[in-house]
């Protein structure tokens, strides 16, 4: 069988090393070992070390397993939020997050914008009652990004409230300052190119005493996924409910792998894989980039308008073993969305330009 | 590497056919791709579908995934219980779920035994207020199981009830008459075989009908894992959120080989192997069954007092290669437990009752 490679937004292509370690962990019997052993403890304690290290993560962090990112949306806002919280929107995702405070019951405030369009900063006022701020860093439906200077000088100006940086379709690739941050999250099968199964949350301090205020009000934080029940099992590596053991092993060792050839490398690598497949849009005269604004334009989710429809490019170029993904939503026909994750190669994206070139013709 | 047997109640050994399923999944790229996708579908509908042969579920019942189990607990309540829930309590899971009621603001009632004891049905006063009864098929901590003919007696004389059964660490073994049940629950570690990180809710109209109503009178069900919001989805065989993929993909393939073997030769074999396991006890000196009554002691995880302490006899037997669970919370070091899952055979359940004889000398 032929082995395609996967430019969707996640799940995506698989990491280079994850079969190999797939089948060490096979060979190693992890997916049996009991999540109350010394020897899951040392897998949570080595991905929560590969993790620190990589991401820059200070020591007041915590970090948690979830089942995945959507989980979290739920329990930041279940464990942070007393009654109100602001969500910066503009996209499907950044947008089912704000919803998700009205489900449950806060008072949900948002500044959005049209479908493509990122957020100019003197433009963004916070009300004063809400006490988490939800920012999207990188909003898969439309390719929209908000650059991390941008969500560190809004910190400066509400030092008082929570930060929350959703980062599920862009980590490693942000270089965020967790001095500006309170808290981020993601998914594995975006960046980290595993399968989906596993959200990651890391989290600080200030987040859980926020929660245990609103635990000695009386008020429901949650059960055995609350931020005070993930806390004190990750205080010596250990979880609530039996977790994705695997995951997490095999999390712990594609962290390694990008810390043996460093994030630095990596950020780069992104940038310049970003930088050939805008260039190739700019040149296109049918697959034009859908976000105008060069700041906002994401480096690790590439959307572009497909004239004339996405529905045939996108099946000629799953001939030719590359899959990209459709617009999201509404968008579905009409763009493609061309994820750009660790996992591919240069010459994989060189190859995936040289397809699109071709079908021009 | 020596391969071990894990007899541990959770995560537990693999399925014999797992590995072979796993590489497939590798080889047809189940890891990469989209949970939107007519791919993604048409796996859901076949492990739906194998499930629902296996377990006889009717026609009126959807299959939903979750994070683990103990998600499905929290989400259970959530969706189902206005203002009251009962719950049979004896032993620390049972217990646990019948915690999370108050943890979400319900009035929890139980009845509790004493740890290692099952209920008397005459016992059973449910409380008129209660809307959701919570049962327990094996309570994974002592060993203690309640048979699947008491479960369906009582609800025979509450039927305005809805009745929920924790089958965690016993599907697929009891054979529940899911016309006398609304919802049942397992994660896919115990019986299943499979690396932990997936929790099956098979769940009735009767409960969505419910959640329904919670919803139309302005109570908060959930967000994206909210039964109405599962439900919805299940429809077209999607997910709220990105599921475990390819978790659901080896459930289907594992459902599909025990209904080739055949349910029926599946619970004969169990009972086989619980009979030798019983047996070996009763005539042991040092190491006794701790469940007394023989209508509850658990055929699918046996929990044994160890004469001296049980953790010198784990080590010596993970020393021959056979893994056996230590005990529950404080009877960690004085009792053992021994899973009794399909994934390990009569030969695998001989030649750890021939170790344990052999180190009794």
């Amino acid at each position: 069988m032929q082995q395609k490679t996967f430019f969707t937004p996640g799940p995506a292509h698989l990491y280079p090393s994850f079969e190999t370690h797939l089948q060490q962990a096979l060979r190693e019997q992890i997916g049996s070992i009991s999540h109350r052993s010394k020897q899951f403890k040392a897998i949570y304690q080595f991905t929560y070390e590969q993790l620190k290290t990589l991401l820059s993560i200070p020591d007041n962090f915590a970090v948690l397993f979830t089942g995945s990112a959507t989980e979290i949306w739920e329990r930041i806002l279940q464990s942070c939020v007393e009654k109100e919280s602001f969500h910066l929107v503009n996209g499907s995702f950044s947008k089912r997050f704000y919803e998700f405070a009205g489900e449950l019951g806060k008072k949900a405030n948002k500044l959005e914008m049209p479908f493509g369009k990122g957020f100019d900063l003197a433009q963004v006022t916070i009300p004063a009652g809400a006490e988490l701020v939800c920012l999207t860093h990188n909003e898969t439906s439309s390719g929209v990004t908000m650059p991390v200077a941008d969500m560190h000088t809004l910190k400066q100006k509400y030092t008082d409230k929570l930060f929350a940086v959703d980062m599920v379709s862009s980590a490693p690739y942000p270089d965020l300052n967790f001095q500006l941050i309170d808290c981020a999250f993601f998914s594995v099968q975006k960046g980290f190119g595993m399968p989906a199964g596993l959200g990651v949350w890391i989290v600080n301090d200030k987040c859980l005493q926020k929660s245990e205020l609103l635990k000695q009000k009386g008020l429901t934080v949650g059960t055995y996924h609350s931020l005070p029940s993930l806390w004190s099992k990750f205080k010596t590596f250990e979880t609530p409910a039996t977790p994705n053991v695997v995951g997490i092993y095999l999390l712990g060792k594609i962290a390694e792998d990008m810390n043996k050839k460093g994030i630095a490398a990596i950020r780069q690598e992104a940038e310049q894989k970003a930088t050939m497949l805008y260039t190739y849009l700019k040149q296109s005269e049918n697959v034009k980039a859908f976000v105008q604004n060069p700041d906002h334009q994401s480096p690790t989710v590439v959307v572009a308008d497909v004239a004339g429809g996405s529905t045939d490019l996108i099946q000629k170029l799953t001939q030719t073993g590359n899959v990209v993904g459709s617009g999201y939503g509404s968008y579905k026909e009409k763009q493609i969305r061309i994820a750009n994750f660790p996992a591919v190669t240069i010459e994989q994206t060189q190859r995936l330009i040289d397809e699109l070139k071709r079908l021009e013709k």
